[in-house]
C-alpha cells in the first residue's frame, strides 16, 4: 500500500498530500471554546471531529503537539456587541472569572463524556496578554493598525494593498467588504472602513476585565488571542489550523491577516473546517426551538427524540458523516447509530476473546481481508473519511460474526490475516474512532440478570418444597445487599 | 444554640471569633499545586481540609468565593535554585506549557476523585503576568525594592523599619534573618541582604518560560503570584487565607511583605494553616522510601500497606484528625478507617430508606439525640473540628443500627427529632465531610457473590444430578457475558 494523508485544505479549496514542515512532526491548532455557556452540540461535534484527526496522526507515527484554547476573556463577535461574558456574568450574579471557571469546567467534562483526548497544550487568552499587547505593537510598528480614542483598529485596506490576500481564505469578495455602507458600521465610527476590525479596545468603566497597555486600559479584540498562542505554542508557521466552518470568516480570514501584519507569514499551512450539525433538516436554534442540549439528548427529556442516547452512540453518530458535511440530527437517525453502535462494539468484544485455532490455510478470504483493512486506512488517508473507514470495518464485523457463529473456521484464513484484523480493527475501533465500551450499562443489565436469574431458581426450589435451596438464596442475596419481596405478583427485589 | 465558628489564626496564635468582613459573604484564598508532578498525598489532605472548611462556610449559610490558584510558572523555593517546571520538562521532553497541561489535568483528576468541591476561581500564574508587573512597580514606587541587573528584590530590610511586622506570621527572630552570613547567600550576590526576596527575576537565555517588562525579559517571583492572585478575585484584604503549614514561612511572609509593600494593608484577616502528613512516624521522603503516592494507596501496590484503600476511606482517616495536627498514615490505622467509614456509610444508607411510624412520645432519646446533633455544629464551629464532629455522628450511628435492627422503636422518639438527626446526618455525612458512596466497589462485591451463589447451587444440582437447573445456570450466565469453567480445583469464572 503506497498511500498518503490528503487533507482538504480550505485555503486552496482541494485536497492535498499532507507534508509536515517538520518531518515527523504535525502541529495542530484547534479553536476552543468560549466559556461562557454550556458547550453546544454543534461545537461537540467540532470537537469530535479534530479528536479523530489528532488520533489519526497519531496513529500514523507523527509526534503531534495538539493545541486548543480556551476563551476566557471577551468574546466580541462584531466590535459593537456587548461582551458575552460579562453578560452572563452579571446575569447568574458571578465574577467574570468564576463564570468562566464554572463554564471551563464543564466543557472538560463534556470532553471526557465524548472520550476526546485532551490537547498537549490548552492555552487561555488571559494567560496571554502580554503577547498579545506585543503584536498589537508589531502589527502598529509595520503600519497596518491605527488608533482611535485608545482603541486600535487593524487597517484591512492598507494591509490588502501589500498582501491582496485579505478575504481569500472564506472567498469574500473584498471590494464588497470595503465597500458596505457608511451604515453598516453602526456606532464605530472610529473605524476606517467596514472591514477593519479591533485588536485592542479600550473598556469603559463598567468592564470588569481589562489590563494596562499602551494605547489604554483594555481588552484585546477576540482574533488576536488565537494568532498569538498558535503560533507561540506551535511555531510562526505549523502545519493544521482548524475550527467549525463558522470561523471561517471573520475570526480566520482576520487571523491571518493579524499574523502576516505582524510578522510576514501565514500561521498555517492547512486549513481544515469541521461542518455544521442541523436537526430535522434545519440549523439549531434556540429561538424557534429547534435545539438540544447534550445533556437532553442524554436523557431523552426532549420532544425532539423518544429516547435518550449514550455518547459513544451519538459519537458514532457525528463519525458516520464526513466532517466537511452537514449532518442531520433526527431521532431516526440516531435509533440508527445506537444499533451500529452495539453491532461494532460486539464484534469488538468478541474479536478480543477469539483465539486462532485454524491450520494456516490461505483462501479468498485473506485476500478480501488484508483489501478492507487496507482499504480502511486508505478511508483515513482521504481526508479522515470516517463514514468510509466505518462502513469498511462492518465488512469486518461481518467476518468476526461468522468466525463467532461458526459460519466460517478459523481453518479458512492464515494466522496473520487473522492476527492483522484483530489488531486493526480493535485499534481503529478504540484508538482511531475514539469508543469506548459503556459497560457501566452492560454490568447493570448483567447484575439484574443474575438476580432474575436466582429468583426463577428460588421459585422452582419452593415448588419443589426444596426450602435449602430457597433459604439460602434468600439469605445469601440479604448478606449482599440485595433484599427479595415477595408478594402475589411474584417475587421483586431492591438493593439495600 | 448560640455557638458562634471560630478559627485558629496563625498569626495572633489563637482561635478567634469568624467575622467577616462583608457580613454574609466570606472570601478564601488557598495556595494550590505547582503543576510540575503527581500532587503528593501530603497535599491531598491540605486539599481535603480546606474544601471541608468550604463545605461548611456554605452549610452556615456564607455566600463563599473560594479561590485556589495553580502556579504554572516557574517556582523557585530559593532564588538560586532550578526553575521545577524546566527543570521536569526537559526530563520529559516536554514544552514547559504541555508538561503544565499534563500535571494540571492530572491534579484536578485526583481533587474529583476524593470529591473536593471545585474553586470558584482557579487562577493561574500566567494568567495574571501584567498584574503582576503591576504589583512589582507599585512596589518599587514606595521605596521596598530595588533593581540589580535586571532583577528586581524586595528589601526587608527597609520594609520592616517602616511595618516592623516582618517574620510575625511565622514567628521567626527578624534579627537572625538579618544577620545570617554571607556565606548563606551562596551566588545571591545581588541581595542587600539575605532575607531579601526577588520579585522579578530576568531570565537566561535557556529559560523558556519569559515575558517582557520594565526590567528585563524575565519572570514573576514565586511568592508574587499569590499576593496578586488573592486580591484581584477577593478585594484588597479578604477572610481567610489558608495553606500548608510548610508555606508560612517564607511563602506566606513575604506575601503580607508584598501586599503590605505595595498597597499598605495585610491581604488576610485569618491565616489557616494545614499540617503535615507523616508515614508510620515520620515525615514522607523520597530518599529514602518512606513514602507512598495516592494510587499506590489504591492499589496498595506498596510495601507499606497490606492491601488497597479506597479514596473515601482515606478521606474519612484524614477527618479523623484535626487539620492542624500531623496525621500518622499507618497500614493499621488505615483499616480501623476502612472499618470506620463502612460503618458510616451503611447507617447512611438505612438511614435514607428510614421513614418515621411512631406514635410521637418524646423521651431521653430524644434530648440526647438533639444534644449530638447541637454538638456536632459545635465541633465544627470550634475550628472545623472534624474529628469530634465524626466521633459525635457515630453515637447517632449506634442510634440509627438500634432502630434499624428494632432494637429500639419509632415510639421512643418524636417525629420532628427522628427527622432532623435524619436531616443534619445526612448533611454532614454528604455536604460537610464530602463523602460519597462508593458504590462501583459494593456493586463488585455483590456482583461477584452472586456468581459464586449461582456456582455453589449449580454445585449443588449437579451432586444431585439435577441437569436441568445446572444447565439453566451455566447458559443463563453465558448469555449475560460471564463464562463458567469446571476443572478439577473447581469452578472459576471470567466476564467476557
Amino acid at each position: 500500500m503506497d498511500n498518503k494523508l490528503t487533507v482538504y485544505n480550505s485555503k486552496s479549496r482541494k485536497k492535498e498530500v499532507f507534508e509536515p514542515i517538520n518531518p515527523g512532526h504535525a502541529g495542530m491548532y484547534v479553536c476552543g471554546p468560549t466559556v461562557y455557556n454550556e458547550v453546544h452540540l454543534g461545537n461537540v461535534r467540532t470537537f469530535v471531529s479534530f479528536d479523530v484527526i489528532f488520533r489519526y496522526l497519531k496513529y500514523l507515527g507523527y509526534k503531534v503537539r495538539y493545541v486548543r484554547n480556551i476563551t476566557d476573556v471577551g468574546h466580541l463577535t462584531d466590535d459593537t456587541e456587548e461582551d458575552k461574558i460579562l453578560k452572563r456574568a452579571k446575569l447568574e450574579q458571578l465574577e467574570p472569572m468564576e463564570l468562566v471557571q464554572k463554564y471551563s469546567n464543564m466543557f472538560h467534562e463534556m470532553m471526557n463524556i465524548f472520550n476526546n483526548q485532551s490537547p498537549d497544550v490548552e492555552p487561555r487568552a488571559t494567560g496571554h496578554l502580554i503577547e498579545q499587547i506585543e503584536m498589537v505593537q508589531e502589527i502598529c510598528d509595520n503600519g497596518f493598525a491605527y488608533e482611535q480614542n485608545g482603541s486600535v483598529y487593524f487597517d484591512t485596506l492598507k494591509y490588502n494593498e501589500k498582501y491582496k490576500n485579505y478575504g481569500k481564505l472564506s472567498g469574500r469578495k473584498i471590494e464588497e467588504l470595503f465597500t458596505e455602507t457608511r451604515e453598516d458600521l453602526k456606532n464605530q465610527e472610529e473605524k476606517r472602513h467596514a472591514s477593519d476590525f479591533a485588536i485592542w479596545m479600550k473598556a469603559n468603566d463598567e468592564h470588569i476585565m481589562k489590563w494596562n497597555s499602551p494605547w489604554s486600559v483594555g481588552f484585546p479584540g477576540w482574533h488576536l488571542e488565537c494568532s498569538v498562542m498558535s503560533t507561540k505554542y506551535l511555531g510562526e508557521t505549523f502545519d493544521i489550523h482548524g475550527g467549525g466552518n463558522d470561523l471561517k470568516f471573520p475570526h480566520h480570514e482576520n487571523e491571518i491577516a493579524q499574523n502576516v501584519g505582524a510578522r510576514g507569514v501565514e500561521p498555517a499551512k492547512y486549513w481544515l473546517h469541521a461542518n455544521m450539525l442541523l436537526m430535522n433538516g434545519r440549523k439549531m436554534s434556540k429561538s424557534d426551538g429547534n435545539t438540544i442540549s447534550p445533556y437532553e439528548l442524554f436523557s431523552g427529556d426532549s420532544p425532539h427524540v423518544s429516547k435518550g442516547y449514550t455518547p459513544m452512540a451519538i459519537r458514532f453518530f457525528m463519525l458516520q458523516s464526513h466532517y466537511r458535511s452537514t449532518l442531520d440530527l433526527t431521532d431516526l437517525a440516531m435509533q440508527g447509530a445506537e444499533k451500529g453502535f452495539k453491532k461494532l462494539m460486539e464484534a469488538a468484544s468478541e474479536l478480543k476473546k477469539m483465539e486462532y485455532t485454524g491450520n494456516e490455510s490461505i483462501t479468498e478470504h485473506d485476500k478480501n481481508i488484508n483489501d478492507i483493512l487496507d482499504s480502511m486506512v486508505e478511508d483515513m488517508n482521504d481526508d479522515f473519511n470516517t463514514p468510509k473507514a466505518i462502513a469498511d470495518s462492518f465488512e469486518l464485523v461481518n467476518y468476526i460474526n461468522k468466525l463467532k457463529d461458526k459460519h466460517m473456521t478459523f481453518d479458512e484464513i492464515s494466522k496473520s490475516t487473522f492476527e492483522k484484523m484483530k489488531t486493526t480493527f480493535l485499534t481503529f475501533v478504540y484508538d482511531i474512532f475514539g469508543f469506548c465500551d459503556e459497560s457501566a450499562g452492560q454490568d447493570n443489565s448483567q447484575f439484574s440478570g443474575m438476580v432474575e436469574l436466582l429468583i426463577t431458581i428460588r421459585n422452582g426450589a419452593r415448588n419443589n418444597k426444596d426450602w435449602a435451596t430457597s433459604d439460602l438464596i434468600r439469605d445469601k442475596l440479604l448478606d449482599l445487599g440485595i433484599q427479595l419481596k415477595d408478594s402475589k405478583e411474584g417475587t421483586s427485589w431492591s438493593k439495600s
